[in-house]
């Protein structure tokens, strides 16, 4: 794998839909470690920085972590080879503006990204489609585990993992999963489940992380805090009683939809498809938006010829970093939306 | 004809695109008459206006006036026969909504509608598709000097004839064109040509006549004051100088539009047909509208397949009334906007 190839494809664990793919696009589990020996990123010196840097490659790349891994120098980086990695999930938007030394391990597949002097030293992540939050977890415990034999991880008995952030000190440890809740949104009832996720403690977020709206109907749900609960609790609670309730929330919504206006939906998810098929110009905002539309009507079995791996892809490809890389070259914004449309009409038919 | 015949096609002078047809839907020339000796209808006893009704019916079906003429009591007439009539632009919403005796005849291409009893004992209007003001009024003018053989119309030496309105007195005539600008329109340039037809004293109307906004880019302009200056004058500054000076800026502002911003024109007139194909609820306002885009995508040449004939009759055929009576059964609003998907569907291959 290169980073030039990464914006032709999707990623490839998101190319099928996994369990629970009507509801569930993503399952993502990250942990947060520290050095001991070294002070946290805010108070570390440049050189401390950069042992750090070059100590975690190191032992990243020498791990035997099932996967070939590639580093990727991000101070080093194009921005668009940046943007793409954002895009996919790889490494966070902070990550990518950040100045300072710094780096991300990424396996072939994309299921693995650890990312080096993020916030806290190491931040590695398993990404999976569907729901697969127990296969998440058990990845990225025995990447933590095999790292650790190299690694010496701050740790206190009394407060176990630390971390650059509180809310990170304990295991460190963060589950998180990417929902498609159109019926919910449309019923007016993911309000109730916004309000009945911040009391649990839980964070919704949009497609793009956080601070951003749930644009397109994509809500991404996870633990906000970690201290004093096992990581097992935090993954039982939240894989075994939220994530499910939502999951069924949501195909109640959908059926009672279809029940009560199949019109509505018909027309709601024809008319997207339609946009998308015929649109010249198409913003980001809007082609994640018709895509959501188009992607609820495949799951309701409304639309025919048309896969929900297709959409999935489509959904990451059309973002502006994909874009630009696919055509080559640097686009305006209006550039852009013209080469979207485009392409969207290639994929879909137009 | 008869009247249910009325709602399967459109009017038959619109199924063919008349001259200047890219911008011109349509041309009307309406004269304003009321019989000598009788009151104005706002002073006549019902005794007096039924004698009016029966004699100007009378007459109007006995004299020879080149087509057969139907005659259509709206006394007795259903309200969905009088909607179908208004929407048809065949009598006017204030002839379909009275109460007291009144009528129309109407000729079997339906070029020809003379009122009786609407707001002046008889209004004799001829439309004609395209720019054809000079022929519509030649046969008004025919038609008022047939039916002025047979009945005797109030005509003052010094001001001309009488009507019951002051704006119409003098030589009662009213002409108007239905025209399309949707690139004066998106130009903004359309609140100039508002304010310049204001100047001239002439009167800018929606698609639904007075009070009505500009619904679908559809603008009726018709002269508002007709004493002082006779019918040929009348006629001539409007069908040889302004008409002509709009159509002119409208087909500019479409080259214009071509050459600076073709993607933006093909993206609202291929979306627009993309809707139309896909929706499976539409209003009367969004059909107007998407028609609108989709008429001036055909009349640019962006659009392959549609014919100009085709939407003008959909612009006539989707209106509420219309809908109802192919539908054979009264229809809610919801039932209408289902109804108007399906159809404008199955006409546009969707």
């Amino acid at each position: 794998m290169s980073l030039p190839d990464l914006a032709e494809n999707a990623s490839p664990w998101l190319r099928k839909a996994g369990p629970e793919g009507d509801v569930v696009i993503s399952s993502r589990v990250r942990l947060a470690r520290n050095l001991a020996g070294y002070p946290f990123l805010t108070q570390a010196s440049p050189t401390q920085r950069r042992d750090i840097l070059h100590m975690c490659r190191r032992r990243i790349l020498d791990s035997n972590l099932a996967q070939r891994m590639l580093w990727v120098d991000l101070s080093e980086s194009p921005r668009l080879d940046r943007d793409i990695l954002v895009e996919r999930h790889l490494i966070s938007r902070q990550h990518s503006r950040g100045k300072k030394p710094r780096g991300v391990a990424l396996a072939d597949d994309e299921t693995i990204a650890i990312m080096v002097n993020e916030e806290d030293h190491v931040r590695l992540q398993v990404l999976r489609s569907g729901m697969q939050l127990d296969e998440a977890y058990a990845q990225a415990d025995h990447i933590d585990d095999t790292l650790e034999a190299h690694l010496d991880f701050a740790y206190s008995p009394k407060l176990g993992y630390l971390t650059a952030c509180p809310t990170n000190v304990g295991t460190g440890i963060r589950v998180s999963v990417m929902l498609h809740l159109p019926a919910l949104k449309l019923t007016g009832e993911v309000d109730k489940m916004r309000r009945a996720a911040k009391d649990m403690h839980l964070a919704v977020r949009g497609f793009y992380g956080e601070g951003t709206e749930a644009a397109g109907d994509l809500y991404q749900i996870s633990n906000q805090t970690t201290l004093g609960r096992s990581e097992r609790q935090i993954l039982r609670d939240f894989a075994e009683v939220v994530i499910p309730r939502v999951v069924e929330y949501e195909r109640r919504a959908r059926i009672a939809l279809l029940e009560k206006r199949p019109v509505v939906v018909d027309d709601k998810v024809h008319r997207a498809l339609g946009a998308l098929r015929t649109a010249r110009l198409l913003s980001s905002e809007e082609a994640l938006y018709l895509l959501s539309a188009v992607r609820m009507g495949v799951s309701m079995g409304r639309l025919d010829g048309v896969s929900m791996a297709g959409i999935n892809e489509l959904l990451l490809l059309t973002q502006p970093g994909h874009l630009q890389r696919m055509a080559g070259v640097a686009m305006s914004g209006a550039e852009r939306r013209e080469f979207r449309a485009r392409y969207i009409r290639r994929r879909l038919g137009g």
